[in-house]
């Protein structure tokens, strides 16, 4: 007999192009399965905007607008982030416990599990009895014990199409422009920037060089390799991670340029690179930071990516109701070919601020490239796409309004 | 009955998403209604490539790869940005005349339609009977003398897209970025930028602000803007052309490098205008640069630019065949809604170097965003999906086998 009281959903940290799926996932299955223990909330903008007592009442909302958070980018019900001191995390279990709160869903990454395990820990203490699931989301792939995370196939997608494409356009006028620069996210760990291989069909195809936070940057050794691929090929693509490191571990780019209006700029890795081939190999680089279109780019996501997403939001559900508790939902995948995965769980406290970068042995020994072990790996996760509906020639995405269902 | 002899079609300057489907149109409709005149040729790498000797015959590629370049961005038979001396002109015409070239498609922007027009005056003065027909593309939309351009409607749609997901995406989590800022193509005209406005549903969406590069830039002006729309909002988006200019019609951010045809290289708006929001308002700012992205995103490219840029190649042959000569092709907007545009045609001269800057009575007259009539104008040209095929979760894009057909 499951536990009666309400239930509260909420989002944290960056979001992905699919991080509402799981949103939606815990919300249709909570109306499917659990209804009759309470009501779902939504706590607007994280535990930061519970804190506020920013919270809804998920029935007010139409179903239709639930079923479209399946196809909207963004924190469907807003994120934060917000690190919990102790004196909020009491404060925090009131406001639950006066909503009858005992389930809580809490969808983010690695420091998301932090504030759920540490919610678990202050409602116990407080003598409150309230199941806690973590809903995996990150598109830097790196949360640990799990296969891989929801969000991550649908950026790998995106990241690689952007590189095939931006590929080719170098390719067909490299009479101009000899190297271009594709900077990505994931600033610890490199998996986005990896994924930017997905892209290759022939050997001569871009990228051509990736340079990944797992291995130490060297200045010298990046300019010889694009050298040596531009005077193969007369191009080069790199795709460089935002957070490589030189070999003492620091960050490696802040520029001494000065702006029109006299400001120092802190400019990211891409331009830094672009400027440093320019000056030292003396040809034309570009540079692409698609920034947070990576995240959010929902118009080319990936439908396994998204519906994976929704199986973790409906599994934490379900785990909650068969009476697991102060979990993270994982994925293990059981095959490569055809593919699958099966859902999992983790304790939290396990997953929470822990990190699982890209191995080493995914990387080539030139360091500048990955393997077909990540290739195999990654595949499978970008596969088949998201058809948002189009209004206008342009995807129709749902906005909620925070103002029905209010508490 | 048309002069006999064979064509080339060849592509210059910067590609967009679809200008491949011009020189398919070009291609297909040759061989539908011209191929008793002669071959077909193509110039590999625009002009730079027939100095060369870089042609081949088209007749060897398979017509299902040609077929393909309708969903295949970049140049497809390669472009160059290469400015004819003198000398080189004679030798072009040498070439083409040795080839029994008689029809000469030239695929590009404002600098190749000049380049065109050159070649058809150096024929001309060399005693050469031939056909010169431009064929319009650029991203930018600065053509003259035509509604606008294939290749707007493509990078217009898909920066709409991405202004609306990442506008989402900073609404639902601005607890840390405050101000997001996406910097656009189009160095002179403000076209590209303007297209963000197409992203907004509701009054409070992204974006907030819109900077071109018709009206000066004032710092001052631009930092009292985006702390409004934050005061009031809690966040603020701004979209800036690449090529904004200070009072004095100087641009604001460059690398002080110029290009082949003297144009200045553009580096950094939108970088330096997040540097100066940290630095004078104190809030955190982030920066989208979607560069070479925008002139190749096929996989969310526009089914009207796709259909008029195909049409506007078709047209290129129709006149030629139907002894025009020296102009090149044009769109002509018969209505808004429902939408329909005819061709046309204009003197080469009269393009070559010209420029068709954003009206300034489409600027509103506080001079951060586009009125209406831009919005009327430019909504048709986003309109419908091109849905290139996939392969493994990514666009299977041709490539053609330049050592097919060489001459």
């Amino acid at each position: 007999m499951p536990l009666q009281g309400n239930a509260i959903v909420a989002q944290s940290g960056g979001p992905s192009a699919v991080i509402n799926n799981s949103v939606c996932g815990v919300i249709e299955t909570w109306f499917q399965e659990a209804e009759d223990c309470g009501a779902i909330f939504a706590g607007i903008s994280g535990v930061k905007g519970i804190l506020d007592g920013n919270i809804i009442d998920l029935k007010a909302q139409s179903r239709e607008d639930i079923a479209a958070l399946r196809y909207t980018p963004g924190a469907g019900i807003g994120s934060c982030r917000h690190k919990v001191s102790p004196e909020e995390q009491l404060k925090l279990v009131e406001i639950l416990k006066k909503h009858q709160i005992r389930y809580f869903f809490y969808n983010g990454g690695n420091d998301s599990m932090d504030t759920a395990f540490k919610t678990l820990q202050a409602a116990a203490a407080a003598g409150w009895e309230m199941k806690v699931i973590g809903v995996p989301k990150t598109i830097d792939n790196d949360l640990p014990f799990t296969d891989h995370s929801p969000g991550f196939g649908s950026a790998a997608k995106y990241i690689a199409a952007s590189v095939r494409e931006t590929g080719i356009d170098l390719e067909s006028v490299s009479t101009k422009n000899k190297v271009t620069i594709m900077e990505c996210m994931g600033r610890d760990a490199g998996w986005l920037t990896a994924a930017a291989a997905l892209s290759r069909r022939y050997d001569d195809e871009a990228p051509h060089l990736i340079y990944l936070p797992e291995v130490p940057f060297a200045k010298q050794k990046f300019l010889a390799d694009v050298e040596k691929v531009y005077r193969e090929l007369g191009y080069c693509y790199v795709a460089v991670s935002e957070g490589v490191t030189d070999e003492h571990g620091e960050y490696c780019f802040t520029t001494g340029a000065r702006d029109a209006f006299g400001h120092v700029q802190l400019s990211g890795v891409g331009i830094a690179l672009k400027e440093l081939v320019e000056a030292e190999i003396g040809i034309k680089a570009r540079c692409n930071t698609l920034g947070t279109c990576q995240r959010s780019a929902m118009h080319f996501a990936s439908q396994t990516d998204a519906d994976e997403a929704y199986l973790v939001g409906r599994t934490a559900v379900q785990y909650a109701l068969a009476e697991q508790n102060g979990v993270m939902v994982t994925l293990n995948r059981v095959s490569d070919s055809p593919y699958q995965c099966v859902c999992g769980a983790i304790p939290l406290d396990r997953v929470a601020n822990a990190e699982q970068r890209l191995p080493l042995e995914w990387i080539t020994a030139e360091q500048n490239y990955v393997t077909q072990d990540f290739l195999r790996y990654a595949r499978p996760l970008i596969e088949g796409e998201v058809r948002p509906p189009m209004v206008g020639g342009l995807p129709d995405y749902v906005r909620l309004d925070f103002n029905k269902g209010r508490l």
